[in-house]
């Protein structure tokens, strides 16, 4: 299995990004195409011990910026990494994509080069969330804005087909995002998008859930539109880093806090890894004909490496195949 | 001043909203009308002892469910000890309505009694956010949905009338929730509110904030749709109270970590200091014509007492009166 990293894409590339794809080599045993200007991939390249025949590398002379525009950036910059890769799977050279680049231009370039699922209007982000009761996949995480019922739906069985073809869960509980329990409550597009998914008799839908429960319920997919999803994701992590800053803080205060810090730290290292996005790494773009997998723009190694293992277990589970199946026999998606 | 408090709304009502109402006529200088079955109420006031010249009784037979319908619940309810606390507003016998009961029959309530101040089509729910940066105040957490763009900018008037009323924060810096920094992102009535707010003379517009600032960007009030913040509202909270209880859990495990942990608890403490929702107590529906403090439904005697003393400061702080005036001087909210 042959994966396209975009060697240039995110804050910490190409150093960190190609850190990673090394390691994925040697761990995951894949075959990698870097994409990105040559000299700079060989250069970098040449600091590590890596398979030499199973790492390769894919000139690409243009480099998509984290604030460029991202449907004007993949229409004038064909020769960017990027799009290059994205070529890469489009002509069968490569079975994934990735990148920790501009999200919004990895969409558009995924979009524009392999193009739309048949019957998906509105292709999704999938999120898996760490909870201590397991992973759960919120989706859209961010694709999407102005979403109507049906993208909710068609996000709920993209979801459900990435939880069992990727996270191998049979059967996955999906539930909609909304601000109570009650069939009634919620946007309209949601409300809709109940009573949709409600007479679905492929998907086990068990309801709705708020935000408070994003952790704790019995659910292994979100369904929500791309706004909400985004807010949502964006609000959990600001809170989280916060938490540890205020806490290092007030622990330096005295003697007594600062031995109390280094009996707990086992504990709370415990707690953080249960929510690490490193491990994660990556949330796919679900809906389009081909493997495209967004990473977190301050992506380390470990993270693209993580990134990988998705990629590598989406081909491996044939995500896209299984996708396309689930819409053909399900009515209610369109 | 005289607050009428829904004296049997709330998870812990009638003993902890009567204790919370006790507490704060011998330290906020208010008068209180306890509002519901007299028999009941004057039970639970008997347990404490309060200055009787200053808590009075208003009887009401009926107490609207936490469940139940809100329009269908104030219609039928007539004589709910909801109902008649808004009904004492009305009739100027009390300068405002606190209840920890029903959300949504609350807001039913103060809009059929109180009414829709002029130029409002939608009151907001005014949620403080605590953060280290000092308070911020997030509109509408929740009373709609599915709101336009001209509503998003009546919640950013509304939300900067409250901070500078009741919170006395001078020219506060007004931002809207969105999924990123520039004008051009997000839902189609987001951007509209960015370009109305961006022209508008009479507020102090900062631009967009993403959910990884709520608590960290320098703003003072945050506008955005109720969905929106109803969800990132419930998603701190929930994360919040899961961290809480996972470190809990882990710290039992060993010796060590319980020492740990009992030297880190002041650190801990602090930082939940400043996040504690019933030091804030109660978050006002703004656009009505009167003061209606909604209080969380988990609310003790502590939080009630808060709710109190931020409704004395809203009557005080003539936030009513202010609205309108704010309304008034500005085209653009309309």
């Amino acid at each position: 299995m042959i994966i396209a990293v975009d060697a240039m894409g995110g804050d910490f590339a190409p150093a960190e990004v190609i850190r990673g794809a090394v390691e994925a080599v040697r761990e995951e045993g894949v075959e990698i195409i870097l994409v990105g200007p040559e000299k700079i991939i060989e250069e970098e390249l040449n600091k590590h011990h890596y398979p030499s025949d199973r790492i390769s590398i894919a000139n690409a002379t243009e480099i998509i910026g984290m604030n460029e525009h991202p449907a004007t950036a993949v229409r004038r910059k064909r020769d960017s990494s990027l799009m290059v890769a994205a070529q890469l799977v489009k002509k069968g050279k490569a079975s994934a994509l990735i990148s920790a680049g501009n999200t919004g231009a990895q969409m558009a370039a995924s979009l524009l080069v392999l193009g739309r699922l048949a019957g998906i209007e509105r292709p999704g982000i999938a999120t898996i969330l760490p909870s201590p009761k397991g992973p759960r996949v919120l989706i859209d995480s961010g694709a999407n804005v102005d979403t109507r019922a049906v993208h909710i739906v068609q996000f709920a069985y993209l979801g459900k087909t990435y939880a069992e073809s990727v996270l191998g869960i049979a059967n996955p509980r999906v539930a909609l995002l909304n601000v109570g329990g009650e069939p009634n409550k919620g946007s309209e597009s949601v409300r809709e998008a109940y009573r949709i998914l409600e007479g679905a008799e492929k998907i086990n839908f068990v309801g709705n859930i708020e935000g408070r429960d994003l952790l704790t319920a019995d659910v292994d997919v979100i369904a929500c539109d791309g706004f909400v999803g985004n807010v949502v994701l964006k609000t959990a992590e600001g809170l989280a880093m916060n938490l540890v800053a205020m806490m290092k803080n007030r622990l330096r205060k005295n003697p007594f806090r600062m031995l109390g810090g280094i009996l707990v730290r086992p504990a709370l290292k415990e707690i953080f890894s249960d929510f690490d996005y490193t491990e994660i790494g990556g949330a796919p773009l679900l809906g389009v004909q081909g493997i495209s997998i967004i990473c977190h723009g301050s992506s380390h190694a470990r993270a693209i490496r993580s990134a990988i293992r998705t990629a590598s277990r989406a081909v491996k589970g044939d995500l896209v195949g299984r996708i396309s199946k689930a819409l053909n026999l399900e009515d209610n998606t369109q």
